[in-house]
């Protein structure tokens, strides 16, 4: 998995049809010291993930093992909501500092 | 998935037989905030994407999930027709501005 | 999938026994306005390629998904010759030019 | 699989309940001569692996064929402890010098 | 596949159970010209590669495709040694030269 930040949504009526009702987001890739990339990628949310939530996300065949993508043409899923991390002890990201 | 705009298509007469009737479709991914990247992939389409139109793909096993690729030697898929996208509550894209 | 051009071939004659008589050639990544890139794959053929033939080739999982490489150690495979493919209108790759 | 330094951990309460109890652990990925990139990949620790340990991990489908993993939405997870590795018989990593 | 060279090994005595007695090798990976880059994989060996040996490897899923493999978490794998390679008729490698 990699961390990133949801930064903005995807409409799209015409889809797959498995797809139907599915949240598309954002996700604007972060280093491991927090800091942002140039690098995103369109997740399917599964956890309930907001705008400007720092998140997990899985990509490839593991995103389709949740049972909002089970069996669906989605290769990346938000499967966690991240509330903070370390580095070497040191706090690098907080969500309710 | 990857956002990309439909640039051309390749023809392909000598190909696997499961892969007959299938429309190859050249994609030119893009960035998150719009701009094209100088990459692409060839995609197999699932939804009529037409040229210009804004897409998603998947790729992967994910891009096997759908009806026309289910089965086939194919690794990336269209499997949704972007309409718009924002990042931070902008608007990035709209098809039908 | 991405466009490659034949460009070599590989003989190795200790392999999985599975692999047996398949015939492993080098493709050479081409962007898609045509150019070369410093990139390659070893794929297996399975639609009948030759040298300086322009392939499509699939990756991963999907690269098991032919009558040749089913159930078999090998992660790219060209599942198509391309005779032209174009980009927004414009012909790139002609083969019988 | 890659070789990776387990430099800290991810907090993540809200998270696909198949993950509960999973330890995220974020790895810095290592060249082959040891030194660090600046590349990082948050994994699921299937081996007991403690921090500052060198560890090999493995990604995709790969990644859920541990016990800890099966069927669960996680890309990476670390399959083993390094003890040592050598290039060209010079030791390069030594876990207990 | 890639091509690459067998230049090392990684000991690790605390891993998954299903990879107990599986060896892995540090394979530098090649270019298809011949020379060598600055990546590296480290590969379960599943025919009785050696150092300096010139391989190829799979990665993903495909990995698993062998008997050594099969089920194990491992994403890339030695499936086959080179003896030799050309492209456009001019002989790269020759293992026996």
């Amino acid at each position: 998995m990699l961390i990133g930040k949801v930064v903005g949504s995807v409409v799209a009526t015409q889809k797959d049809e498995k797809l139907l009702d599915r949240k598309f987001l954002v996700v604007q890739i972060h280093g491991h010291e927090g800091q942002p990339r140039d690098q995103y990628v369109v997740a399917v949310d599964s956890v309930g993930a907001g705008p400007e939530d720092m998140v997990l996300y899985a990509t490839g065949s593991s995103a389709r093992q949740t049972t909002i993508t089970d069996g669906r043409p989605c290769d990346a899923a938000i499967m966690a909501i991240v509330d903070s991390w370390d580095l070497g002890g040191e706090n690098v990201y907080e969500k309710w500092a």
